[in-house]
């Protein structure tokens, strides 16, 4: 369905819960529920979205806060599911607006978001909650239930209030054989299944993929191998928050009889939360400073940073690029531990280029099985619907395509395809007594972060920056006294990204014509700045297509003198 | 080894035969190599490659011709192992600057070129080989032999001088069951093998990939399925080279007494050359205009077109952004038969998500066998590698992560790894009495097309289409009389891609900073307009990096009054 055939939601009635995803419905990211039952709201997940190339030079882009943004005093809590960017990094811009909003979440989860704020200078009202843990929040009842994911101590939780109960299980999978023996707490969904659950919100990321996703301690005997092959040093590149991964690289150095070192500033900071939390492992004497690792054996060391998407800056891109203090030869392994986020494809594959040509031997997930996925594939998925028997199901966290095969996942299973709300970001939905109904559509647009300025970046400004980007531009200054009617200085022609050699020769003539067509102007009368630029943009374009077939930006500008 | 390293070859000696490959070794594309032997040069495909995001704009990339332009008299043929645009698209820009060379190829590969050479506007020499066929040219003995891969009627070409013999295997698979039974000539291989081959130049691009390709004809019963099930039209996205692909479309849609039509020129144009020469085989009746497709019932339609990889412009992608006359609904079935060039991953899956949210099914690599390789994998490089028994290897089309993997399943069956002969564009290769040895650098770059030019867009450029794609600009503008030593008119601030709305608070603010810092200027006697420009560039500068954190281009002019 379109949201735009959507009308807006009416006034919420008593007794009836709305949800409003806000973000990470048809998309991968910013993922943010709201839920609001009798004048109160509940904030699930607060995160953000990495752009993609069509909105360049964009940093972040965040949840439009906008149906919200005149309740902020009725929102009772915020709670965060897991630790991961697309779950908690748009915490800070909501707190800025209010910044005493309570949030709950695990105790990594809570150490994530308070080292963020920190950063951003927010003092946060933080409330750990444990597994199985129930808490009363105005007119919603919270359970928090234990999920696996590529992150730990992630949740699902389950809001119930007189409407009925929904069941949200944040990002998760349903590893048996997790590294922390937390499994996913199938027993609870089974409770709450048998009990009733209304609404299933549930993770969509990888409902396309068939059958299950090998458990996190499959790696273990590829890493194995790969460390028992190594000559010389082993580099490690994976996500800086993926714990389990990062152990499990700590267990194989340790088996080798290798020291270690983070490199990177997010690996180091959060690798150290995770240990002082007691999530991460590392036994005595293992961890060492990088320069204290440079100063044993390559055999001896092994290497753990940041990089594994190709990131121009992070130390793997630099080391690659032979830009790092590090530098990689015949004898090393690299190891890219990690997803390929689609998109970076490219940055990726310039990376194990660049570590090849330096003659180091790199494994990734292409050729050997070095990283497993956080989300629940179709089997899994399966699982839960059985488990669960939700009355309505409502596929979040993924671009349409997912929430699509999800919604084909749950039908596999027996549910009624009337019964899946396949929606997307700003449709609501209200239950009312065990009943669901899509309510309607509020309108919410991509809030774009580019430096400090939240928001004031226009699709416009994507715009010009595409053209921009693709073909640079060529603005003609003309100095112009109206009232005279007379041009005074200028014409003048100058281009960024068009090619200074391409339009020297053709300096002298768009000059001549430019100049021609403004005293026509000034001539016929024009006394209007914008109209006389409109003629120089024409003259210019016309020229340049003709000359050059290509169409840069033009950009006339008129000074009056 | 990188490049940098080498020294420029001597001048080549009488007896030996020298091979520089100009193009396709460190990329995937602009394939081409120059053999010279004798004064005379022989050149082996000359394609062009197509941009990554980091080269934007640039419509095309061509090999650089610099090392062979003051000797284009010498060259005595072009042969094109196959119609590939990597392998054939820059014959165009080589024969302006000699049009009469003889160019060599089989039955297809010289219609395409033909094609290609009349919208440019140039009567080519064309000579057709057929397989086995063996020709003398100048000093270069040439024999081709048949070989499979994802456009028919392709060839290797072995070359004999004295100096000993090259086999060049061009883009090549080894399907046993291919659609037209045109196996590759393992035969041919053999006997060469068994003569004597010194060099193998080797096809590397799907090295990395273990075992073997499957067959072409394994897709058949998957396309088979996908049409039984097909309820409305069966819409059908390839490359507009890939003939046996859209053959077995065609022979599907007969099977289920569909009609087809081709839509998209590239399509239209290709299939026509195919069926003019017997390539394809369309039963009469069976192919409508598009028009005619359209009045049909939906379940008797299949429509063939290109936009595979989600190239804005072709059809598939505008049909997904509801912006084409053909509309597709649930009933609808989509088909990507085809691989996905990696760094289209984006556009792909909007193309994917666009078409899913119309209701249409979409069937793709990802989730169904509707595509093989056309490249030889490790299995059936080990096959060509003991068959030709070569005394050295030459790994050539692939980025340097695939040529090392070739080198690696060359030593995998035994090659010493001393003669294998691991280079990059630009480093060529001396072949004297059977011994050859790398002979020195030769400096070759990226000549980018961009519009009507030809090279002229330098590495400056793109830098800067980089900097206004991710940031835009802010321009600045003042016109001053340097002798009276005063700002007559101006500073005016301009933004594109910047903000609009993100600069408009600060205009006034920084508009006297700037004027400020030229009266300064103009105060201390300084004449040059380059020097008040940079202070005009570091007040912008600094102002806009401590306001908004932002690095726009600041782009400031004086115009002298």
């Amino acid at each position: 369905m379109h949201h735009e055939d959507i009308p807006e939601p009416a006034a919420l009635e008593p007794g009836t819960l709305r949800i409003l995803p806000i973000g990470g419905l048809g998309e991968i990211g910013r993922n943010m529920a709201v839920f609001e039952f009798d004048g109160s709201l509940l904030i699930v997940d607060c995160g953000v979205l990495f752009p993609e190339e069509s909105q360049p030079g964009v940093d972040l882009i965040l949840p439009d806060f906008s149906p919200i943004a005149d309740r902020l005093e009725d929102v009772v809590a915020i709670v965060l599911t897991h630790g991961h960017e697309d779950h908690i990094g748009a915490v800070p811009y909501l707190l800025r607006m209010r910044p005493d909003i309570p949030i709950f979440g695990s105790t990594l989860t809570l150490a994530f978001i308070r080292a963020k704020l920190t950063e951003h200078r927010i003092s946060p009202e933080l409330r750990e909650v444990s597994d199985r843990e129930k808490v009363e929040i105005g007119p919603f009842g919270l359970e928090f239930l234990a999920v696996t994911h590529s992150i730990p101590d992630a949740m699902a939780v389950a809001i119930t209030t007189p409407a009925g109960r929904v069941l949200h299980t944040g990002d998760f999978k349903v590893d048996q054989l997790p590294l922390d023996s937390r499994v996913t707490d199938l027993n609870g969904f089974a409770r709450l299944g048998d009990e009733g659950v209304d609404i299933l919100m549930i993770d969509s990321t990888n409902a396309e993929v068939p059958g299950f996703i090998p458990s996190e301690r499959d790696i273990m005997p590829v890493l194995d191998n790969v460390f028992a092959k190594a000559q010389g040093r082993v580099i490690v590149a994976s996500f800086a928050s993926h714990v389990h991964r990062i152990q499990q690289i700590i267990d194989m150095a340790v088996e080798h009889k290798r020291k270690i070192a983070f490199v990177g500033r997010s690996m180091v900071r959060n690798m150290h939360i995770a240990r002082d939390l007691g999530f991460l492992r590392i036994p005595e004497g293992t961890l060492v400073s990088a320069d204290d690792l440079a100063n044993l054996p390559d055999d001896k060391a092994v290497l753990i940073c940041t990089g594994s998407q190709g990131e121009p800056m992070a130390v793997l891109s630099r080391i690659a690029n032979r830009d790092h203090a590090i530098s990689v030869g015949p004898s090393d392994t690299v190891v890219l531990a990690s997803s390929l986020i689609p998109g970076n494809e490219n940055a990726v594959n310039r990376v194990i280029n660049g570590l090849t040509r330096l003659g180091a031997t790199v494994v990734h997930k292409g050729n050997a099985l070095v990283h497993v996925s956080g989300h629940a594939s179709a089997g899994e998925l399966r699982f839960v619907y059985n488990l669960v028997k939700p009355r309505y199901v409502l596929p979040v966290h993924g671009e349409w395509r997912h929430l699509v095969a999800n919604a084909k996942v749950a039908e596999s299973v027996g549910i009624d395809s009337r019964k899946i709300l396949l929606i997307d970001d700003g449709v609501s939905v209200d239950l009312t007594d065990h009943r669901a109904v899509v309510a309607g559509y509020t309108p919410v647009g991509f809030v774009y972060v580019d430096g400090s300025s939240i928001g004031d970046i226009t699709e416009a400004s994507l715009k010009d920056r595409r053209v921009l980007g693709e073909e640079g531009f060529i603005s003609i200054v003309a100095v112009v006294d109206i009232v005279a009617g007379k041009v005074v200085a200028g014409p003048e022609i100058h281009e960024r990204g068009f090619g200074e050699e391409v339009l020297a020769d053709g300096v002298d003539e768009v000059t001549a014509k430019v100049r021609e067509a403004l005293e026509q102007a000034l001539a016929d009368g024009i006394e209007d700045a914008h109209d006389l630029q409109q003629r120089m943009r024409r003259v210019v374009g016309r020229w340049v297509n003709a000359t050059h077939r290509r169409r840069p930006m033009i950009v006339p500008v008129v000074v009056e003198a």
